[in-house]
């Protein structure tokens, strides 16, 4: 069975507290699940600082380069909040503030006038968005192939769940994995054996050091159901036979 | 104080298992925060797969635009480690079999000549490298602005230790934080106008859900350690008046 070409995708993080390590980014380890499972591939990720130069030639690059960008972060109310500015740079777009987020906004009471004001920011849309709604507050938005979300992982997951529908995937890169108690050392050789058999699947092989013994993960990835369950069946065997020798 | 042009830094996350979500990567943070207070500055981060042709051109274009690149991942014994291929054919020179890194592999006896060539694909380094200790196994290795280190976090952070004597770094970047009991629409205003009064710090805004509580964190940064102090003065005076209208 051939497989399709793969629908590619980029995240984008951006903020300067997830690139001095302030901030641990948990945003692109749930994104790159739920869109495989929607048959889009994250290909690559890249975190970017609130620099608005940045901001907009990444953005420009990356979506002529992948199918699908995602961005996270810089959609709130502050003065580092630039994403949204930068989009409509980007884009070449104007900004409009949009009357359903301006209704949502206006429905809870501020202190002051300054507060609404700064509450108001989230209001501002690129021309031609379409809103990614979320169950906490004012939504995020897709713009051509590009969709702008929160950087706060429950409301970043809650925009996510929104934008399913608005993917047009191709097929799901399924996978299967197998703990071996092996250093990989002792399996690279064959298993190199087996990948060469099959570039059309993927086989990674990672160690780890658990409960005082080494060893290695090995995960095989592809579209095709049967190839990956006969590549999977020859891992497995093969961390057998090598298991039993050295035990 | 005029601040120097800041050393800058890009951290390149090469990985499948990064880009999948099977695996959180760890080790941006700790080497974002590393490599600042040896004044050198992660400007950007890239997460980008097993594939020799978006690695090569990668890493070639990242080590034009940042004064040091460090890569994570990719240089152990199987099929899927081609970081230091890739490297050799980024720079334009030949492998070689380094005797340090040889000698090492061959003291820990193999089980046969298959896995002693898979270990001994470890002792292979771009023309031109010079290494990179760690206290586990075979190092890592430097090659012009490039570091070449492993992926596994407590390796990684042990080769991370070794290259600070290689660095020449700027002024590191200080930072002083507050947590304020505000949303960040009540602050927005007012910081903004800070910001805009100080434009050679940067100010970031992080809101926060923490014990059924709302807040902001507050993040002043500047390697110019006087004006730091004047700027957070302001911000947190911000917060203590803001804070005692709102109680």
């Amino acid at each position: 069975m051939a497989v399709a070409k793969p629908v590619t995708a980029c995240v984008l993080i951006i903020g300067n507290e997830i690139l001095s390590g302030r901030t641990q980014d948990k945003n692109l380890a749930y994104l790159a699940k739920l869109l495989n499972e929607q048959g889009v591939q994250v290909t690559e990720s890249r975190i970017i600082p609130d620099d608005t130069d940045v901001i907009v030639s990444t953005l420009n690059h990356c979506r002529q380069a992948f199918d699908y960008v995602i961005t996270t972060g810089g959609i709130g109310p502050t003065h580092d909040d630039i994403t949204t500015d930068c989009v409509a740079q980007a884009f070449g777009v104007d900004l409009h503030t949009d009357p359903e987020i301006e209704a949502m906004i206006r429905k809870r009471p501020a202190a002051n006038e300054e507060q609404m004001a700064a509450r108001m920011r989230m209001a501002r849309l690129p021309e031609g968005s379409k809103l990614v709604r979320n169950e906490y507050g004012p939504p995020g938005y897709k713009i051509d192939n590009v969709f702008v979300l929160a950087g706060i992982p429950n409301v970043m997951q809650s925009m996510a769940q929104s934008l399913i529908p608005m993917l047009s995937g191709g097929e799901a890169v399924k996978s299967r994995s197998i703990e071996a108690h092996l250093t990989e050392s002792e399996i690279a050789s064959p298993l190199g054996a087996i990948q060469n058999a099959h570039p059309e699947v993927s086989i990674g092989s990672y160690p780890f050091f658990k409960d005082g013994i080494y060893g290695t993960s090995l995960v095989v990835r592809s579209a095709d159901e049967q190839l990956l369950e006969k590549v999977f069946e020859q891992v497995k065997e093969l961390v057998h036979s090598l298991s039993t020798k050295s035990a």
